[in-house]
């Protein structure tokens, strides 16, 4: 039988990260009757809004430039060392946010290839998130390499034995989402690069849908290089600047290419030649995005001081809730997550052939959720925002709209 | 004799953008008497400050990931044909917001290059901001070019006849600051683009220390490409995102490296091929930084309507002052600017072989500037914010410094 609105909110009752929930800008809002799309935009921290008021005021009106010399050189690094001890199993030295994903994958493929000098392939996943496979076919082809792509099943991801079967002594490296973007399989972190290292490749892992919701290890695992956005679990606004992870073994050789002022050794001595910063510092390209660094700021202390461990009890005990409620309520809709909560991430996509219209009408009668073509529907679950009766209301609706269409 | 206090306030009492200081957030404080650093960090504007409060109560708050495509997804491009009719003198469709300036230049220059195949040189200006040499550099390395550098006197910058002179049909792109960041020299862009073309080059110009200062006629010009930053003189705020142009004359072969979601032709699709969108969207990589993007949009309101003639009008009027009370109360100082008003950008570079240590004892003092190395102190003017009465007061403060020195 399913679980009721009662069971539910029994959960909420018992919840050790409810009262995160005032953390954040929440505001009244009838029509909106369950927000499950903090997967692709979190929540506002009320304490971002505080901050960015204080910027205005104090920081960047009344110190004025002097505040680059005060704090905002460093906060690249601050908020990355944050951030990699609150989520990422990262020792300090080795995060800085900057730059769109977009551009840090960019940069840690590019920089990546340069690192396996006479290497000719790359491994990568056809089932990837658009850009991480746009960047890596434009990788290849400006530098000449090939890519080996590996498909696996929509409601699944990559295994490490798809991944054993084609590395090569010609593997530069291969490159996957911890967290695969509509089905929330999760990847074989570990395996998946000692494997790589085995072949003598590196790896570039893609944390966007892991940070702040599914613990890493980056360290332990021995993880090369590293890239994920912090607007989704993290919470740290629409288009928040990215972070990336080059680990302290290979940061000596990391050459990344949009080599700008910041990067450079001293950024200020304004000298002829460019020299690879010592340090994170050479990851950066230009000017670091001040407005945006404080939106992660913000997220990332959140999630420091809910605990990374608690946040995925709650978000495992969640897409339980949803899987089951799914199975036992939603007629004709399939699930295109593992049922396994131990392989799944943070989010469970459910699937339906009407998905696009579907997702118009859940929409449209206040359950926000992310539509993944051809046949996905994605539900967001954020551990701090999302109590379990917004998900059981959210799913009644769902229920009520598949017998209406 | 030099311009007295009383002459400076009378200047500021027939000012008629004087009103526009009130429009920015100016806190009062005792230990700053100038603030002559607004073309490294413009001030804030309050309705900055207002509409990112309103993004955390509103669109980000309660709209949520729904704002995306209530606008988010089209502010990168509004607000580039905003800031290309009040400043740039371009027309819609050929301006975007997005990424440092730095990131920018990459991809202006990458694309510079596959647009002109088989062409093997570019021409710079060894004298160039940081940023844009070392692009240069790297995007020379990595496509197999050549630059051939143009050097010119510190006070000045490159002339047409520097460039004519380097120019061949081998010539890939021409790349140059329109204001020199040192000295504020005004290159010939007119003048520059025509002889590029003429020799069958692009030309890529970085507008950082021009846009919101002095009036652009890019299209007129015929420019093909160039970038700018946002903080300076649009006070944009601190490492807000740069700006792209790219003439609609070059714009179907223009394809930029840095291959995202956001910059193919339909970011929602999940297409498993890259398609460069149609129009300006094919210059964007990763998620547009919405709250970046908001104090670009602000600060580029106050600027059109403030009108760029009249800006430019009050910066002549500035950078005379500046350069007749340097003449007059600065002993042992040089001036590393056009002394023509026609020739000088929005700021004066006074030089000093103690520059580092003076520029030290000024900020010490109240009076905020830049040191510029080796031997440059840079006196920026914001006509938005900066009174005549200002800069006398800064002026009479350095003439003590320097006394005491």
């Amino acid at each position: 039988m399913a679980p009721t609105l009662a069971d539910a909110e029994k959960l909420d009752a018992d919840d050790p990260l409810a009262s995160f929930r005032d953390r954040f800008v929440v505001p009244d809002d009838p029509g909106l009757v369950a927000y499950l799309d903090g997967n692709s935009l979190g929540r506002p921290p009320k304490a971002t809004g505080e901050r960015l008021a204080a910027l205005v005021a104090h920081d960047w009106g009344t110190r004025l430039i002097r505040s680059w010399s005060e704090g905002w050189m460093e906060l690249p690094f601050e908020v990355g060392d944050r951030l990699a001890a609150a989520a990422l199993g990262a020792a300090r030295g080795q995060t800085v946010v900057a730059d769109s994903t977009t551009v840090c994958l960019y940069k840690l493929m590019r920089a990546a290839v340069a690192m396996r000098p006479g290497r000719t392939e790359i491994v990568a996943d056809r089932g990837n998130f658009p850009t991480d496979r746009y960047v890596v076919e434009a990788v290849a082809a400006e530098c000449g390499l090939t890519v080996r792509w590996v498909s696996s099943p929509p409601e699944a991801g990559v295994t490490l034995d798809q991944v054993r079967r084609v590395l090569t002594e010609q593997t530069a490296f291969v490159t996957f989402s911890h967290v695969a973007y509509r089905s929330a399989w999760i990847a074989d972190l570990h395996g998946i690069t000692a494997a790589a290292h085995d072949a003598g490749a590196l790896v570039v892992w893609d944390l966007c849908h892991s940070a702040g919701s599914v613990p890493l290890d980056l360290d332990t695992a021995g993880v090369d290089l590293a890239a994920g956005c912090t607007y989704k679990f993290l919470n740290a606004g629409p288009g928040a600047p990215a972070f990336l992870y080059v680990s302290a073994a290979v940061q000596e050789s990391f050459e990344q290419p949009i080599t700008g002022w910041m990067g450079n050794a001293d950024p200020f001595a304004m000298t002829s030649d460019y020299a690879h910063a010592t340090g994170m510092r050479r990851a950066l390209s230009g000017t670091p995005p001040i407005t945006g660094l404080i939106g992660v700021d913000e997220g990332v202390r959140l999630v420091a001081e809910a605990g990374i461990q608690r946040i995925r009890a709650k978000a495992v005990a969640l897409t339980e809730l949803a899987v089951a409620l799914a199975d036992d309520l939603l007629k004709g809709v399939g699930l295109g997550s593992p049922r396994d909560p131990a392989r799944r991430g943070g989010h469970v996509t459910v699937t339906h052939p009407d998905a696009a219209v579907l997702s118009e009408k859940l929409i449209a009668a206040g359950v926000v959720v992310d539509h993944r073509p051809p046949d996905g529907i994605r539900i967001g679950l954020s551990p701090l925002t999302t109590s379990y009766a917004e998900l059981h209301r959210a799913m009644t609706v769902f229920a009520e709209v598949l017998t209406r269409s």
